[in-house]
């Protein structure tokens, strides 16, 4: 069964909660200092199977790590401004120099499926606030230390940091 | 080919900018007074093919059809307040009494897969807006013109209205 007593203890019914508010719900920085992720949707917190959404906060100066993923990614800014890397597919051994977008408070772009991005709070005065929304959660997420990695050096983060406590629970309560 | 130069002129070439402002993207009440309906990130419009994001304004006293769908559905409040009419699966030949819940900004709701649902702006003094998140978009509505209407006589309407000329196009343009 997906939701046994210990997985609901732990995530104090949030999933069986029908409206949820989002200030009420648990956020976490997971070891980045200035981030703040809320899993506003999720798929191991409250049963979701084919998208899940994150309101994530980033202080100035903070960014994401370069990564890629198989899932589409949607971004919408609610707050602030950043600049959006993004090294477009290619048939190169590492992703290269990416190209550049200023992104903006009620802008929206997406990720397309497998291209390695990196999202950064470049202004120095404010927050930015995103709300991030993928498919085929949870997310496995492949991590660059730095554009010119080969894509064959990127290493699996898989549970991502999120969804680490969660998945635990749930793989235990399955066996 | 899915992006003809048909499809990119009928859509002002929507589709192939990275960074959208969503405040320039065009907005319909698709014969629906009180309604605003804005793709932010579309499966006919854009290109995405697991998810799609819309931003709805319903004027006070507006609604949406009672209807339901097989896809997943997120919902994010951002202005305003109202109600949402829920009526869980059941073997019941007709949807019958909803449960109602208060929504309210700040606030998050999904839609279990195939639960018939309405979301109304019961609130008088208020616009209702909303980010809504499906999953395998193109969107494949089942509208009930009441509660007590039978689930086999809900009427599918796919197209929906804010995919009818995007499909016509990309149909055309396969042929
Ligand atoms: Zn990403
Ligand atoms: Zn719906």
């Amino acid at each position: 069964l997906f939701i046994s007593t210990g997985f609901v203890s732990q995530c104090s019914a949030q999933g069986l909660t029908i409206v949820r508010n989002i200030g009420e719900m648990p956020q976490d920085n997971f070891g980045r200092p200035g981030l703040s992720h809320i899993t506003v949707a999720g798929s191991l917190m409250h049963g979701l199977k084919e998208v899940e959404m994150w309101l994530q906060t980033f202080a100035p100066g903070t960014h994401t790590p370069i990564h890629r993923h198989s899932c589409e990614e949607v971004f919408v800014v609610l707050k602030g401004s950043g600049t959006l890397y993004l090294a477009p597919n290619s048939h190169s051994k590492s992703p290269g120099k990416p190209q550049e977008f200023s992104v903006f408070s009620n802008s929206t772009f997406h990720i397309p499926v497998n291209d390695v991005h990196q999202l950064w709070n470049t202004n120095e005065e404010e927050d930015l606030q995103v709300l991030v929304v993928i498919s085929r959660p949870p997310v496995k997420i492949f991590i660059y230390d730095e554009w010119l990695m080969p894509h064959t050096a990127a290493k699996l983060k898989f549970p991502y940091y999120w969804d680490e406590n969660l998945h635990q629970t749930t793989v235990k309560d399955e066996l």
